[in-house]
């Protein structure tokens, strides 16, 4: 299919919405069907461009889906709006059951459901908080966390965050020193050395982490908190082998939470069984975390739920315990939000869709590896799980130097893609060099194999003509 | 109409969502429709139950609206889902401007939708960050709020409340010495001394309020965040007379961002002109906040949705800075949310029900009042503006000594209220006695005055009886 540009018969306005660019509108959505949308920018439609990233890696089922049109008409009118923690309903327990019902067994036995991912989060923190209040453990605070990691945009979350977005909200977040403490991400391109072996580099990894905790002392350790493939911060890095069973050994040797954050990658982008967790292609169900949060394809678009799953050591120690949580969130559990992100993730297991986007993200990685890394080009790695995906750009692909931020290396070619017809995310360099520029792939989980052989020419030929431009320009 | 009770078919089953008791599903909403909602509790289930609260002052315009079952309808065939900050949508661009030309001129000049009242106040608290920052005035970081407040259940926003929920997660929350500082709330019924006039009340709060900030230093004050009318907090205690007008006129004389939080009492529940805002019923125009956080009502519990509204010297800073917000929320701005917000708010509009709200909330409470308030019972004071009311209960209508906590006062009363076919809410007495138990009505916007009476009937009857057994139990 061949994106098309048509001149918009709208004009112009000044922007009432205060994000991005505050004093205008920008590029505005105004259609989309299956993987494709349409987009407003600069006076002119650009109708069907193939959508590599779904918003930022929401949508799974593919947009305007006639069949979850139905079960929103369905869900509104067999809802009612009540505040759960008083009076709860039944969508919420169906939608928690499902959940615990496909992940591997015994691994949660409870959920809550949220608004956004940075909401799941903050109750996350707030529930691990109660979690050692209720085993008369008030010492255990200490939360740590990764460098180059992203948990959300609210101050809680940030808090636990280390990236360039943090820096300005200092003042209002978790001390650094005392309480949100952070280990170094893995980032096995980059840091795992020649020397050492994908294991090697993990056990050097979790000595850090261990060192850390002792020197804290295991007592006030209250959790240890890592993206299971980290998205927006270092672009879907996996897990050195042997890192999150390591990172869960420790864990249980020290009494402390395991928390995946899987906002991102999780919900059945990246999951080779057919199912919902990332962390299945990295831990037993025996190794599972103690707790998850989730978001995203969740409700994939339709709807603006996220949540945190609970194992049985949490459950169990609440019910022992007070077996009460104080307050609660005005839409948690929301029934309508439920049930229409049940009948989204019927759709997606019905429909093998969890199958088909692992099979059709590697593949698209794999084209991209075959087709990129051993050429005369700007990409320096192509790494990702399933339908999780990002090729990071250097200037050196021997010594893996990333371009000066100042050249908007990620912005530009994101440009060149929209023009060339695909949407992706553009995540720029860190300041520091620990991150070049990545362009993430997240696509709805219906992508066909046409599909991805359209993504991969769009971006290949894009990869191309950008790397020529910056040659010619002498900035690479 | 009469409530019935019928034996409930379905058999009690374990909760798999982790909120309330969290070994057991509570009650459950089964079904709505108006003012009135069905409830499944204890194996039956209750029929056609009054709703004075609306879940928790969510519900304007009725449960199971079938002219919003048609706005759903077409907002989510006209929908697709979009990272906002990258590609925007016009449904939440209307949904700004709506919401700006139904205030006051000139007041706001943007908004940020998003998904909760505490993501509100958490994207507030970063846009004062980053509005000092665009200034060149980093200093300016320590936030002004008050004691017996409430901002929400997320960790920043849990930082400026202060409340029994807040003490569990205070390692995790903004520092309470140096940056999230509290002045005394506002409260006349309890505060105010019988010496004093409602303006020297009010003078003296601001008096305490100025040389917090001569204190701290003008040039290290950020924000003072108030709730134009407190919820659950106080419950619904107006500001005395010329406070809110002092609270501007600091926050010009010191350059301090005048905050407030209506994500409770505003969008329509307490408005005297038929309009969004509560505080208009104390400030003019010219004295209107520089920025403000709303929800609630916005969406009316059928989506979730809340957001920032911002005037225009916070906006301007921004333009004149980097004119940008670097990142964002993943559903900030969600297209179908505020397409349906924006049916909710355009019905609401064309039959007036922000004025019948308004007209039938002070109704219900001059009835309460006048049947409660004289008469030998635990009513201490009746309050509120329009649509949000409250009712206090004290052990002494003298001395207004509040109950026992262990008497759990409120949830008996809430029950006795329920079994009568009433829904309210119920806040407990603060432990130090600075507040007493209190049943807080925020009904829908279509109600009528037989409903109203309906609810007096119930409500003075609930207290008749509840008082005579506390009296026969000797606790009062």
């Amino acid at each position: 299919m061949t994106v098309s540009v048509l001149e918009s018969e709208v004009a112009r306005e000044p922007s009432y919405c205060f994000q991005a660019s505050v004093d205008n509108v920008g590029p505005q959505i105004v259609g989309g069907k299956g993987v494709r949308i349409d987009v407003e920018k600069d006076g002119k439609i650009y109708q069907n461009i193939l959508d590599g990233i779904t918003g930022a890696a929401v949508g799974a089922l593919g947009w305007k889906d006639e069949e979850i049109f139905e079960v929103v008409n369905k869900a509104v009118r067999e809802s009612t709006y009540s505040y759960a923690p008083l009076i709860s309903n039944k969508a919420s327990e169906e939608l928690a059951k499902f959940y615990i019902d496909n992940s591997p067994k015994g691994v949660f036995s409870a959920a809550l459901w949220l608004t956004s991912g940075s909401e799941s989060n903050e109750n996350a923190l707030r529930i691990i908080r109660q979690y050692y209040l209720e085993r008369g453990l008030p010492e255990k605070v200490k939360l740590i966390s990764r460098e180059n990691s992203y948990h959300g945009f609210t101050l809680g979350a940030l808090g636990i965050s280390s990236n360039p977005r943090v820096e300005p909200y200092k003042p209002y977040i978790m001390d650094q020193e005392s309480v949100a403490l952070k280990m170094p991400c893995a980032y096995t391109y980059r840091f795992k050395k020649d020397s050492e072996t994908e294991e090697g580099y993990a056990q050097r990894l979790l000595d850090i982490l261990e060192k850390k905790i002792l020197d804290n002392g295991p007592e006030k350790v209250a959790a240890v908190i890592v993206e299971t493939l980290p998205g927006s911060s270092l672009g879907t890095t996996p897990p050195p082998k042997g890192y999150l069973k390591g990172i869960r050994h420790l864990c249980n040797k020290y009494d402390i939470i395991f928390y995946l954050d899987e906002v991102m990658c999780g919900t059945g982008r990246s999951n080779p069984n057919g199912k919902l967790n990332c962390w299945e292609n990295f831990l037993d169900a025996s190794e599972g975390p103690d707790i998850q949060t989730v978001g995203k394809t969740l409700g994939s678009g339709y709807v603006t739920i996220a949540g945190v799953l609970i194992g049985p050591k949490i459950k169990e120690a609440f019910v022992n315990g007070s077996n009460s949580i104080n307050g609660g969130n005005t839409y948690s559990s929301h029934e309508f939000s439920c049930a229409v992100a049940l009948g989204v993730q019927k759709k997606i297991a019905r429909e093998n869709l969890t199958a088909n986007i692992f099979e059709m993200g590697n593949l698209l990685a794999a084209k991209l590896r075959q087709r990129l890394v051993p050429e005369d080009n700007i990409v320096g790695d192509v790494r990702g799980v399933g339908g999780f995906q990002s090729v990071e750009f250097v200037k050196n692909k021997e010594t893996k130097e990333v371009f000066d931020p100042k050249l908007n290396i990620i912005t530009r070619f994101k440009n060149i893609c929209f023009e060339n017809g695909l949407i992706i995310m553009g995540m720029p360099s860190n300041p520091d060099g620990s991150c070049g520029d990545r362009a993430i792939f997240a696509p709805s989980f219906i992508v066909t194999e046409a599909d991805i052989n359209e993504m991969v020419d769009i971006f290949v030929r894009s990869v191309n003509d950008f790397s020529k431009t910056l040659r010619q320009e002498g900035a690479w």
